[in-house]
């Protein structure tokens, strides 16, 4: 599917304006988030390998070029300028996976004003949604911890994409499998599933259909047991097929409560399959999960082998957006990039200048102490500071007096490298199962203060010294110039 | 994109099952919602004709096929079958743009147990997502009365078609436009925009931006007013351009205020443009726009002429999945159709068996009055009491002591009607303006109370007298057979 007009339509008639005013001109776009989502401590950066495929593969067809003539809003000139454009520019990013925060910088996309105009909405659609499923599923896989999640959202996800993309993301996250065969199919990812309500009234007793169903699946048998009554007939039918399955030492044997409460439900399951003699039949749990109900039962003691979690992951359920936005920091001038500020009367809505990394710095044991912005020019500089371990200024993004001086850190090292050259892909893909891991080693980074459900602790995103000098001396100005 | 494997994986292993174990049996599911969405009082049935679409293009390729037998769950016959697979089902539905509630059929599928079952996974996919997304409209939309609400949010929906799906479904729902120049394309909906602020910060001065978008675009002229600041360079710069412009007699002359106080921003802005001569001038807001802070700002007396939504009508936000489920309802036997039901400790959480369908009563003023869920079987009779305007006993769903008569009615009609027969569309496809027409008259025959944002009436969906007798034996005799 051709996707180079999923972009807003503003996108195209400014890009006609620099067709026509300042065709050459050049610039940077920053991504960045200004809100932490679901009230956490961190989130999950994703969506950036289908983005860089999708740039590389904008192309406006014969079809799509009718279309916008069919507008009357574009020129014939700016119309055969479409019929042969390419995603040209250049893209930095943190890679996928990392743990990120509010006001740095995450993608940076270096082209022609027109180019990096253009790619705006489709940008922000990739990386807001995969980012903010892949975090939501961090979030679950934290709290289940070694327990298996499945994903199961693809009957309440918005849309196929809104299936697809976060099915992937949820991988990435920490789910385990998904239940959506085409996202197995296109993704690698492990594909899971039980049965259904129906398989079991399909046929003439619940007894039969468990039989049935061992039959056919020995080796994945997980019987769904609230079709009737859990505990009066799924459980007790549960137990006469898996007493004989056993014997053939299947690799899996499990029950499925899908309704009800699970925390007493099962608990008594538990003590009724144990009772019969099946401690390594294991139970899984299914219905309007999420990671509040999860701990709840955890804490509580359920005895839960593995979570099919569906609507409240896929969808993001409390925080169904996370909220990117892209906004110009610097323009090709004479002497290099020349930054750009937006202004706000609301100072958090003030954005960062200028063409901008950010330095994440450790403790001894690895462990993240806090992130610097910091200007692409100070990096040489910065990096030496950082080799001799000399002492580092901290300002904070929108006050003036908050600030501090890290004097002990272990580590540092630079979040955004560039990914795409030209338009050309220039960094070794990995594979989805190598973000999946790298996620897992940033939350491991992460202090557990940080990782608390609720009122976590707050990472600290600061400027450097010239950074904050150069913002704070680009509002004076502007201020005066318009006083 | 052939999407036949975004299915559940559980409906492939499910329907190898009945491959093996009853490759004839046939069967009617049933689509339905449990819970009114954003705790409001109705909600607008979309998806069906994408829906179709898909069943109609069902198809397993070689690669899809590929994909299954490297899964090491399916047995060689059942892949050979899958080789010839078309959904030849029939599809029963209420008409897209249709005003529905809870616990009420809207979609059946009667076909072999085996296509019924698999199509399960994207059938609520596409009902669900563009559900919820109507629904969410038909409020904002019901709040900006004539003023115009145009849909923006590409950038923060949930992926490709997350923003493709949901533009059709907002503009069913009473969007006007959509940013989405793609969703424009496939879908024929009008699109618009306005200017970023990296178009303002693009120029040398907001003035200079603001006349070069002029000149470019003398009848589309919508200028973002808040890059520097609303009241002191905005404002005053787009009187500027617009004194001059005015002398050309544009179509559309408007400013945008896109943060702050839209209140206070738009009162001020409307004094300031009307002091210079400019009351033509129309003011435009967008920033986290939903129902609840449109009506607070009309209510203030707001003067807001057109409403650029995005985030929160694109995802449904604070309820991003409509919670639609699928039950089989009726198994063919010997003597035609065999009612099904799943009982649940949970009283709610009983379906209502057999084939259905839904007839709605109106006042003499062609007003809803309350919808009445009763057996296909019963449809000809029921006809013949409504045709001479009997007297109809309406049961509640779960309870026993809620019953009424309906004695007095103007009229009735049936809502579920069939769409497709032996996997071919046999309906007249209407044109999204056409459904989004029928949407309108749909909330038009509402009575003002269901339509309260805030604890709204709740509509009565009932049970005839037959269908009500038919569950309440099968719970008994289920009962009676589990004690």
């Amino acid at each position: 599917m051709n996707i180079s007009l999923l972009t807003d339509f503003y996108e195209l008639t400014m890009m006609q304006g620099y067709f026509f005013y300042c065709p050459d001109e050049e610039g940077v776009f920053e991504m960045f988030f200004r809100r932490q989502p679901f009230e956490g401590g961190y989130a999950i950066f994703a969506g950036l390998w289908p983005l860089l495929d999708a740039l590389g593969g904008l192309k406006f067809t014969a079809d799509d070029i009718a279309y916008l003539e069919s507008l009357n809003a574009f020129k014939n000139e700016f119309l055969e300028y479409l019929k042969d454009f390419s995603f040209r520019g250049d893209v930095y990013s943190v890679p996928e996976g990392t743990a990120v925060f509010p006001n740095e910088p995450l993608v940076r996309v270096h082209g022609s004003l027109m180019e990096a105009q253009l790619v705006e909405s489709m940008l922000l659609n990739f990386i807001n949604f995969q980012s903010i499923i892949a975090t939501k599923t961090a979030r679950i896989a934290a709290v289940a911890g070694d327990r298996p999640v499945m994903e199961f959202g693809l009957r309440r996800a918005q849309g196929v994409d809104g299936a697809l993309s976060a099915a992937r993301a949820a991988f990435i996250g920490g789910a385990g499998s998904t239940s959506n065969t085409m996202a197995g199919k296109l993704y690698g990812i492990p594909v899971s599933g039980t049965m259904a309500h129906s398989w079991v009234m399909n046929f003439s007793s619940e007894l039969e259909a468990f039989e049935k169903y061992t039959e056919i699946y020995p080796d994945r048998c997980v019987l769904l047991v609230d079709t009737f009554d859990t505990l009066k007939s799924g459980i007790p039918n549960a137990i006469v097929v898996f007493s004989e399955l056993r014997k053939k030492n299947p690799p899996l044997m499990a029950v499925r409560i899908d309704s009800g409460d699970l925390e007493y439900l099962s608990k008594k399951a538990r003590k009724m399959l144990d009772g019969a003699g099946l401690p390594d039949v294991k139970i899984f749990v299914s219905s309007d999960l999420d990671e509040w109900i999860m701990r709840q039962l955890i804490q509580s003691g359920a005895p839960i082998d593995a979570w099919g979690v569906g609507t409240r992951m896929i969808t993001g359920w409390n925080d169904p957006a996370l909220t990117g936005v892209y906004k110009i920091v610097a323009k090709k001038g004479d002497g290099g990039f020349e930054p750009r500020i937006k202004i706000s009367n609301q100072a958090e809505k003030i954005t960062n200048p200028g063409v901008k990394n950010v330095m994440r710095f450790y403790d001894g044991k690895g462990v993240m102490l806090a992130d610097l912005i910091h200007l692409e020019e100070e990096a040489e500089d910065l990096r030496k500071l950082v080799d001799r371990r000399k002492p580092i200024r901290f300002n904070h993004p929108a006050t003036d007096y908050a600030k501090f001086t890290l004097f002990e850190y272990g580590s540092a090292n630079t979040l955004i490298e560039p990914v795409m050259m030209q338009g050309e892909i220039m960094k070794e893909r990995p594979t989805l199962q190598e973000i999946r891991e790298y996620r897992q080693r940033q939350v491991d980074l992460l202090d557990a203060t940080f990782k608390r459900l609720l009122n976590p602790h707050i990472y600290k995103i600061s400027l450097s010294d010239a950074l904050k000098g150069m913002k704070s001396g680009m509002i004076r100005s502007i201020r005066d110039t318009n006083a």
